[in-house]
């Protein structure tokens, strides 16, 4: 192969490879060490009468760090925003209903410039209490931003803070 | 009256009226204020089946400040450790069960020379959002602490954090 060929290849083939390492290795969210002393946002409980309760069966909790307070008051989450929904299974007996095991822990972490294609937010669900078995990376933008694109105006975010 | 006598009176009559004075004005407990924005240590929700419905129906949040967490952390909770039962109304709609309007905030204040006669705890209770009206004070001990002395054992404190 001449020199002139392998000059081409070198220039060609990033803008090949480019959207493929894209896809195949988008940022990942790190997990969200000490998110149990941040602020509880709400809670909510999902039943069996339900039609989600497959999905969001328990009681959730959300909580949120510092930075993420700042966007539930001012409706503009800045960088560094974490906001986490913990999910627990529930046992219930004679009408008291108490926390179980984690289901999963669904996270948003702002970054404006690494998760520019899904809002400035990346996505990601880790399964139980693990840290590292994730469900989401690499298809955030199919598996959670598709549904937060009808929350724009409150730049991505559902609910807000019960006070 | 003699001046002999009115030395006496003023030696007699705090004697007299300091039980009195204990019982119709200890120490209140501070509406503790920020709250919202400490530990979430955990929750649970109690329905119309259960017996207690008519006292504690909803879904609870317990809140712990900074001390409180090094208390649920070594069992023995530090002067100043404040914890909070914070009772929601919820409504519940097809399987998805929300968080309504404050029932009552429950408080656990440590001072253990203020609240020497309840174990070094100060209860109270304000209803719905208030920080005024008051249910417990002057009687915690009949209304709070005759059921915590239970939990000797863990500083009269129930439950523990969730992590």
């Amino acid at each position: 192969m001449s020199i002139l060929k392998l000059s081409l290849l070198a220039v060609i083939a990033p803008l090949c490879w480019g959207p493929f390492y894209k896809t195949e290795s988008p940022e990942k969210v790190p997990y969200p060490e000490g998110y149990r002393r941040w602020t509880h946002v709400r809670s909510g409980l999902t039943d069996a009468d339900s039609p989600d309760y497959q999905l969001t069966g328990g009681l959730h909790h959300i909580y949120a760090n510092d930075k993420a307070m700042e966007g539930y008051e001012s409706g503009r989450f800045p960088d560094g925003s974490v906001i986490v929904y913990d999910l627990l299974k529930v046992q219930t007996k004679d009408g008291v209903t108490r926390e179980g095991e984690r289901r999963y822990l669904t996270v948003m972490h702002k970054d404006s410039k690494r998760f520019a294609d899904t809002g400035g937010w990346g996505f990601e669900v880790f399964l139980k209490n693990s840290r590292t078995d994730r469900t989401v990376w690499p298809n955030a933008k199919m598996k959670c931003f598709d549904c937060h694109t009808n929350r724009k105006d409150q730049d991505f975010v559902f609910g807000s803070f019960r006070k």
